[in-house]
């Protein structure tokens, strides 16, 4: 598999069979007694009366996919998104280079990218009638930080020979949407589920916060979920021994960059957490790969891997590893 | 032209160079001053500190293309949406049948889908310390009645021979995004006229509220807008005929679906205003068409008529409407 290290087939013309989306999950919500208001709707229209009050979708999530006439892989790649992002993580990166999802596309994948619930084109509901909290926004600093680019924001100070391509930091935060807190995980899980069982047998690709969402539905369908590729995970499960080991027959690749030592969050909190889950899943008999990448002379990699310049490198190793668990046809 | 009409190309893959995205437009904003919260990120995490103070990236849109091998076209075709949706409003219908934007790969054109500011994968920020006021949620009730597929939702009352896909209809509602009012008219014009300056020239296909945003854009780069397809637009500018006369290069296509008269918001506001703007334009020597889709034969259409049942038959007539315009290769 070396001809697919680094972009040598960027340039390759690739045969679609069909792209489109849909949304999924969600349930409809009906509003009573909120107080009438006039809004503008249109440059130039006169205000309107805005009745609040009605039935309303919520709780839903979008995918988008982009099917092969002739697809190498047996199962589609689902590609879920960490927090504050949404699919857009996944195409093409904030220097404008090809982002994973054309990778593996070109790597011949069909290749699904879902907004969560409340991010993107899945919309997201009034609070506090519907969502009971207000959203969070993350700064610039807590970006740069948590995603592991340097020390501090202040001065934009990157770490010795980190990867991300920062003159194209602010395209990242432009790709960054609103999000709310844990209240709103059990409805998310709930458009997860609706999702895997509408779209599955398949891959999963996790990054960051979505662990949590895949690693639940690999126990509630360890028939439907044929692998996880979990990319710097932020969450796991409790689930005992004799749960987890319903998993065996999923393979999971767990991936981590560098500097998570430099950021307390990553090196006493998050990745203990996920260690402990890897050793769990071992221990439930469950086939479980662990990549530190700087271990593997593979260096600078921040959180957002997928969009680091090296991504490709990643990306290559992670198809080498599809393909050696026997999910290519 | 005969082969486009109807789905008969429904099943043909077609040969993509690149899929992709971008965000365009927008600035920085500092906020500082604001109290400081303890927000929960992550299921089984503790809740952590939130300063909401800092810096961000607000007002860009969202932009994603499919180009083709072999584009027939000469110009990308950009399709914009209206007020409430996102792109997605072009994607799979929500019958699950497809769109115009395979409908017009498939054609030949390289597409472009984008988010306006503040809607879908766009994001939008804080209010109201960035936007000014709250934005609307449009209820089923309002959006049955303002896309003209019945005079009352109440009982789901539909207009005799309608054609949107009422089955499919709170498929729909889960597509809605939240808008604001029109002060964000200005900054979403920005947003527009940046991604008309980095991509065109191409050819715009405006729907409902994006009209009176390619207008302008249209008036401000005559050379780089090569052709409008208004689809029910809700918005026009006020130009003097001067003016107008720049945009004789132009041909404007305005297509109208039925039911006009139903409801007074359109019968009787938006399109005399629209009325008097393919008047303006033909004044000023703009080649201006328009058509009333049932005194062509073509019956029952809504104002999401993409989505119509009959969308294909509609698609293919825009279609041989830009090869008279001599726009494809």
């Amino acid at each position: 598999m070396l001809a697919l290290t680094g972009p040598a087939f960027a340039d390759d013309a690739f045969n679609v069979k069909e792209i489109g989306s849909y949304h999924v999950g969600g349930r409809e919500v009906h509003l009573e007694g909120l107080p009438v208001k006039m809004l503008k709707f249109t440059p130039d229209a006169k205000p309107l009366k805005s009745d609040p009050n009605g039935r309303f979708e919520v709780e839903q999530m979008y995918v988008q996919y982009v099917r092969l006439a002739d697809p190498k892989a047996k199962y589609p790649l689902l590609m879920w998104h960490g927090g504050g992002m949404s699919g857009v993580t996944w195409e093409t990166k904030p220097d404008g280079q090809l982002g994973w999802q054309s990778f593996f596309l070109k790597a011949g994948h069909d290749v699904y990218v879902s907004d969560a619930m409340e991010r993107g084109r899945a919309s997201w509901a009034r609070y506090p009638e519907i969502y009971k909290t207000e959203p969070f926004f993350r700064t610039k600093a807590q970006a740069w930080t948590i995603s592991r680019i340097g020390p501090t924001f202040e001065g934009r100070k990157e770490y010795d020979g980190q990867q991300f391509p920062t003159g194209s930091f602010d395209q990242l935060m432009k790709q960054a949407v609103p999000r709310w807190g844990s209240e709103n995980n059990a409805p998310t899980q709930a458009a997860y589920d609706a999702y895997v069982q509408k779209q599955c047998p398949c891959v999963l690709m996790l990054h960051s916060q979505a662990s949590s969402f895949g690693f639940k539905e690999a126990l509630r369908h360890p028939d439907l979920i044929k692998a996880i590729i979990a990319v710097e995970p932020s969450g796991r499960i409790d689930a005992s021994t004799d749960e987890l080991a319903k998993m065996s027959g999923i393979p999971h690749l767990f991936i981590w960059g560098d500097y998570l030592k430099d950021v307390p969050i990553w090196g006493e909190t998050l990745l203990p957490t996920l260690e402990s889950y890897q050793d769990d899943l071992k221990k439930a008999g469950v086939p479980v790969t662990v990549w530190h990448l700087p271990e593997m002379g593979i260096k600078g990699n921040t959180h957002m891997m997928m969009m680091d310049r090296n991504s490709d490198v990643i990306a290559a190793k992670i198809q080498d590893w599809i393909n050696d668990a026997g999910l290519m046809k």
